[in-house]
């Protein structure tokens, strides 16, 4: 699982901090999520491939969170794209789009499939063999939704060496990927285990931008991989934090803690604040494994 | 007059290409004209004080001519805004830019006042002391206006010394920077040319972008100062400009030949070419005086 950090800064875009947006790649598929002003630009400056991308997570609909999809909707248009577009996103998202699409008299020649959100529980959201997305409804000013990506079902790696030695054929090498038993040549039923490779193991990844401190997330994020949990201010403005409905980098690392996540990444920072250091010193206070998102860099889970 | 070129291609924004925008500055007030996304930063970029912004036109609802209004009207309440914002644009407009504001629960502090135009014939649709600004219908796509900016009634500078000389009282000052004739301390009329100084010339600026080539304007930006003309491709796609309903760069030279203007400006250049210099070298085979747009050029009229 790679994450690549497209911006991660709140509110206005200014020269060199991008607004909220992430690719998330796991099993060969891209998922894109939130896409702030400028997001198009910052996925050429990555070399994001725009083709591969198939699925667009939008967690809600303030402006640095959703204002690029119009013109990325529009330039994938523009590079004739036939594959069909998801976009999963809060109810009004669809219109909003489609209103504006309607004002340029220039339709999409793909199809636009829109999944509109409203539930206040967690669903699951997005399915494929290897891969589930659900959301982490989260508690800001607006309906808002974190994303929680998983791999599932991975097939497992065969034990050559012991297939040969068990005298299993061959051709049961898919039902062994996928966990089963299997007969051999002698007609003795061998446990997968013995015919398998441990080590893949599913990893999960947890993102929740916008929030304000709430545990009610803990039990949803719970012994995730990484969890990018938003730090829009300093403890020195938690205040402010609660009024605007955002979280402290100490709160982001509380809720890291109490899910047991093996990684916390902090991000959506408010452009306040001169340097992005203190952020980390001060949810270290709670959560030792922390690291500082920052545009174009790359995480490995 | 003075013209900062925000950004100058078309479609799509790419890493260093921005989307149509422009700052007119004219007699201490400044004026943006399209807002392509991205426009906010390009902005920045060219140390434009968002403050000083209030009037902004929309020459049509394609996305790389407005995508970006929505965030910069964001941005300007997220830094505390109390002064009006007036958008002149095409009749839609302002449900399109409401909608998002209404998604996002966050209304602006500041008046947020809509223009909107529907009429195919040039109307008066900005007017103060010494700026008069008027739409010059195009022909492309979908409803799409060009704008004329003018400088009017610019005060005439006085000729202290003739002043002294014809016994003219200071008191008649700001009579005499009007125009008017005035009445010397002896009684007789002194003719305004004999106490002003030649000089001071109202200049005009027109902005014509997105358009197929089309004789009826020119009787609308005749004779002007400088005209900006779309062109977004070479002669050798003359007819995907005619499909488009776009110009071609010796297109852009024959309408700047028929009006007479003094200065031709190019842009809006479809990213498929990796020079521009060959726009200038078309356009010139038809009008000698062409500047290429270029970001951050900065042109004075």
């Amino acid at each position: 699982m790679k994450i690549t950090i497209i911006g991660c800064y709140s509110a206005m875009p200014k020269i060199g901090n991008n607004l909220s947006s992430q690719i998330i790649e796991i099993q060969n598929e891209i998922f894109l999520v939130d896409c702030g002003e400028g997001t198009q630009v910052g996925l050429r400056k990555n070399k994001i491939k725009f083709s591969r991308i198939r699925h667009i997570f939008i967690s809600h609909l303030h402006g640095d969170h959703y204002f690029g999809l119009i013109g990325l909707i529009s330039t994938f248009s523009l590079l004739n794209r036939s594959a069909d577009l998801h976009v999963y996103g809060p109810l009004g998202i669809k219109e909003l789009i489609i209103n504006q699409i309607k004002a340029s008299g220039s339709w999409t020649k793909y199809k636009l499939i829109f999944h509109e959100l409203s539930s206040n529980k967690s669903q699951l959201i997005f399915q494929s063999d290897f891969i589930e997305v659900s959301t982490i409804p989260l508690s800001h000013r607006i309906y808002t939704n974190g994303f929680l990506f998983k791999e599932v079902n991975l097939p497992l790696a065969l034990n050559r060496e012991a297939i040969d030695k068990n005298d299993v054929s061959i051709a049961y090498s898919n039902k062994i990927k996928q966990g089963f038993d299997v007969v051999n040549e002698k007609g003795l039923v061998i446990d997968n285990s013995e015919l398998t490779l441990a080590g893949k193991v599913a990893k999960s990844y947890a993102y929740c931008s916008d929030t304000e401190y709430d545990e009610s997330i803990v039990k949803l994020v719970n012994n995730c991989d990484a969890l990018y949990h938003e730090s829009t201010f300093l403890e020195k403005h938690v205040k402010l934090s609660k009024t605007t409905k955002h979280s402290t980098a100490k709160q982001a690392g509380k809720i890291a803690k109490l899910s047991n996540t093996k990684l916390l990444i902090l991000g959506h920072y408010s452009s306040r604040y001169e340097s992005i250091e203190m952020f980390k010193i001060e949810a270290k206070t709670e959560f030792e494994n922390v690291i500082l998102a920052e545009d174009s860099k790359i995480i490995e889970i």
